[in-house]
């Protein structure tokens, strides 16, 4: 029954989020591009055959020679009509890439579709090392990829009540009561993973800036990990990102430089349960530290906590819980009352 | 001059296939989706904490468990006036992504927009381990990624004039004369590579049947490693794949079950400078005796060797060449001929 009522009032709050998912999307442009990047050379190796294909004729594999790496992946929606006055970058949290944004992992639309649809010139990128920015050879990059398993992010990202909370058998899963998540697509939620490093953030932060450098003056749109890196390329670039939404940044950027944001308006939004679950109160904390940092410099950051507004139950995936199109209307509130579109 | 002239060319042949890019794309959906994929079991490691963000909290991080695996991302496109009467499912390369299909390395629109626009429901998709599926950690998967160094695509794909036609510096670079590649942006080419193991061709066939089963009837164009894939899925389930364009096929599917693809009308479809280049000849030639196998099947293949209508100086990556709309003009009208269009 609650399972029902939340899909009822899932679909209200879709018809009033401005432009419902049966209406056509129509783009003026759509496309993707790298950005980024550096040669990398490698020497000393043994070149070997290999068989690229079974049955196929032998080929030389060199492991020698000057490899791309470090580069980014990004893709871009242009709408017919566009509303936003600037272009929309939207950033992803950490072991995942842009499809964060897209289709919900119980297949419904995700913010990528509904922020088209409000009039945005919408920017996704898959950081470098994940998805199709492809990652370096153990001869390039230092350390190693890490893997989430099945258990890590139901258990960290308040889907189930906290460590314990995840069973083999989803019968036996322990999620938050309420949650807005779909549990019962836990398993699609999974396929998004992607490994990551530990020791590319200088790569990654160094291609989201060829990003800003090419595409904006812009409004950014970060989430998780993607927060912390969204706020140093801010701070590296304050004349270009004209307001940042962080969503449950984690970390923030770097303390000492926050006064560089004073003239970009942020809105900083947390869902449910923060308090409750020490490891998302850490990192609302540090974000708080970071948001005096700016406010002492003069600056403006907005903060939200769903259900201080009435908004309950949200996860750390907010933009897949059932209720994304209600947050994404309240995003789009404060970038309407940001003076960002037209 | 030449370049000039070609430009004028390419210019020229977009305007006359179907639709110009500066037409918008009205689409009734837009989504993606992961399919396939298996739940593996890790035991017996060391779980460990990291800081997953700089300043941020210690966290576990736990090798063992459950770990979702072999999953494959599929993106899809579909246009507000369908006149394709199935949809068409486009499969990429060895070390690439859906990313082949986008825009062009030099940023013109490539067949994944040409598709939409004349009307075609498109899904393209990462192969298992590349882009957006993720990959497997080592306790999972056997093997090892492989990376393309800078200069192998170039001598391997006719875009130089084989081994040793590449050089660190561009001006010394010895491409194919005449050829429709955009050279000039072969940096953006290799952003678009991705490591590939040599190991997972089997993980890779079943999420392409996982495809094929919630999709089709479907018509498949697969490209490369991708038509090799294709047709061995199309042996799998001749019933749903109603029709196959292969490019630059390699290998072709398993010789003995040619004789199931009889009711399948395929095209093989090979670009130029193929027979100077012994790896391809030795492709072609693999496509050939499967061709010949349908065939004595009663089956129907069609193949057009694109010099010899006219078409010169494609490489083997073709959909990005200069002359892309040409050639997928090309196959458009076998898929008329098919009667597959409304």
């Amino acid at each position: 029954m609650r399972l029902l009522l939340s899909a009822v009032m899932s679909v209200a709050l879709t018809a009033s989020a401005a432009i419902a998912a049966d209406e056509p999307i129509n783009l003026r442009g759509m496309g993707s591009f790298h950005v980024g990047g550096r040669i990398a050379e490698v020497k000393g190796k043994e070149p070997r055959m290999i068989q690229r294909q079974p049955g196929g004729p032998l080929s030389k594999l060199d492991p020698n020679g000057q490899f791309m790496v470090d580069q980014m992946y990004v893709q871009y929606f242009l709408p017919q009509n566009p509303k936003g006055k600037l272009p929309l970058l939207m950033w992803h949290g950490g072991g995942l890439t842009a499809v964060t944004y897209e289709s919900t992992p119980d297949g419904r639309e995700g913010w990528l579709n509904m922020f088209i649809r409000k009039g945005w010139d919408v920017y996704i990128s898959d950081a470098v090392e994940r998805g199709r920015s492809g990652f370096a050879s153990p001869d390039v990059w230092s350390g190693e990829p890490t893997f989430l398993n099945y258990q890590d992010p139901y258990e960290r990202f308040r889907i189930g009540e906290g460590e314990g909370s995840w069973n083999a058998d989803p019968a036996k899963r322990r999620p938050i009561p309420g949650t807005q998540f779909p549990v019962e697509a836990y398993d699609n939620y999974m396929k998004q993973s992607v490994p990551r490093w530990l020791t590319t953030d200088d790569a990654i932060v160094a291609a989201y800036v060829a990003l800003v450098d090419k595409i904006c003056p812009c409004v950014m749109l970060a989430h998780s990990q993607g927060g912390a890196f969204g706020f140093k390329v801010a701070e590296q670039r304050p004349d270009k990102v004209k307001a940042i939404v962080a969503v449950e940044s984690a970390t923030a950027g770097i303390l000492a430089n926050a006064p560089r944001l004073k003239d970009i308006p942020v809105l900083m939004v947390w869902g449910d349960h923060v308090d409750a679950h020490p490891r998302w109160a850490a990192f609302k904390k540090i974000d708080s530290e970071y948001t005096n940092a700016i406010k002492a410099a003069g600056g403006s950051v907005d903060w939200i906590n769903l259900p201080e507004i009435g908004i309950k139950g949200n996860s750390h995936m907010m933009m897949q819980d059932k209720n994304n199109a209600e947050i994404a209307e309240v995003i789009q509130k404060w970038l309407v009352a940001k003076g960002l579109t037209n």
